[in-house]
């Protein structure tokens, strides 16, 4: 039908904002947005993209659309075919057939909650729930997810439909992590623990990796460490990465490193 | 949160092939895909794009996401704000509160069904249904679709929930253009009828032109002309933009000119 095929032609996108979110790493990350709720993200938009005008009409959506750069994975190029964990990690599929990042064009998308747009000097920054962003990750584009013609509930969903097993059953907290996890809280308005709480249901744990006992994952500034026992996962460890801030030096939290 | 802010950085992006659609031209195009069952079109996968494996799994998905760059758009840039048809034509609202393609980097974002995937000598080639695609637009990627994060039914829909007023509530054919329109699709095995009374139902009259009494669109290489009545919309004409192919000539068709 088109007659002059243009092979390998190019175009230029700019990174038209960034986003900030609790997930500084990949290991963690929940699959696919929604799944946990409690995870959180804000988009700050670039000049001369953060006009507030942009955003007019845009709080009256519930969810929006990130299209984003997966700009970790851009520099390892990309595969024709992945391992996706859902085929127990040893069946291939086509690249086109899953959402790795490791993609052609490297285009995440994402429906994620729009909890408030707030407007600042800067411009506005979105304040986004239920997301899977890595921390920095570079913004193509927002739109506003449309229901009547994005929801198609009943679509049939391929490989996609099948249920992992293997994810904890229970989740615990030490006593120590769980005192962490409420002074953190107090403190920065994060829900830590439930966070926490959603992302070892979720099952973050590679199927390569699943022999193993003890897991560490970060979110914000915190490094957390769990177990898996018979029963599910035990936090046995809540903590800062690197100096702890002075006012927890003043509370009784020394205990909660293993 | 992040410190070092890289404003207006840019990455290219790779055209990784082509759609052909039976949209020749912008207006006629439904807003939004999935609208209209019968559109149709095809997605042709540039090299290094087109090997079968990098599918490989796809046909177990009903519907894909397909992410294209808006390219008759590109040329005229973006814009802050611009006024969307669902409110009347008057009121503004902000470029990322829409899905206008008039956007910072033109991308594109459909939920398309998935027909059939035909594996050619150059590769394959995706059937796609319910699309809103210009011919000859440049495809960025292709994903499945995930109902379990993708489909958010409830959604608050913004001013998209308001419903436009005076689509034609009946949509007839003249003898001519009705017989037309069965000897079409017996030849090339595209429902033309169907998808001229879908399109029409979704009303494709810009607001700024509804007094006019007649419209024309195009569809693959046909034309189509309509005239707006009391009780809805009689197509009055449907016949090839440029010269009639030798086999119409034998028929009986040439009253359908008005």
């Amino acid at each position: 039908m088109s007659s002059e095929k243009t092979d390998n032609k190019k175009s230029y996108i700019q990174h038209i904002g960034i986003i900030s979110s609790c997930f500084p790493e990949k290991f963690g990350i929940p699959r696919q947005p929604g799944l946990v709720a409690h995870s959180s993200a804000v988009i700050d938009l670039y000049p001369p993209f953060n006009r507030a005008e942009m955003v007019s009409g845009l709080g009256e959506f519930s969810h929006i659309w990130v299209q984003f750069l997966f700009h970790q994975a851009a520099g390892d190029g990309w595969r024709s075919t992945v391992r996706p964990p859902r085929l127990g990690g040893q069946k291939r599929c086509g690249v086109f057939a899953c959402r790795t990042p490791h993609r052609p064009n490297h285009i995440g998308l994402s429906a994620v909650r729009l909890l408030d747009i707030e407007l600042g000097r800067n411009g506005p920054r979105l304040h986004l729930g239920g997301v899977d962003f890595l921390d920095k990750t570079p913004v193509l584009d927002i739109k506003p997810y449309l229901p009547y013609s994005d929801a198609i509930p009943d679509a049939a969903a391929g490989f996609a439909a099948i249920t992992e097993s293997g994810a904890p059953e229970q989740i615990r907290f030490t006593d120590a992590a769980a005192e962490f996890c409420h002074r953190y809280q107090l403190r920065y308005q994060r829900p830590l623990q439930n966070l926490i709480g959603e992302l070892l249901t979720a099952d973050p744990r590679p199927r390569s990796q699943k022999r193993k006992k003890e897991f560490g994952m970060r979110l914000w500034d915190v490094n957390i460490r769990w177990r898996m026992e018979e029963w599910g996962a035990l936090v046995i460890a809540v903590d800062f990465w690197e100096e702890k801030p002075a006012w927890l030096d003043q509370t009784a939290l020394s205990d909660n490193k293993e």
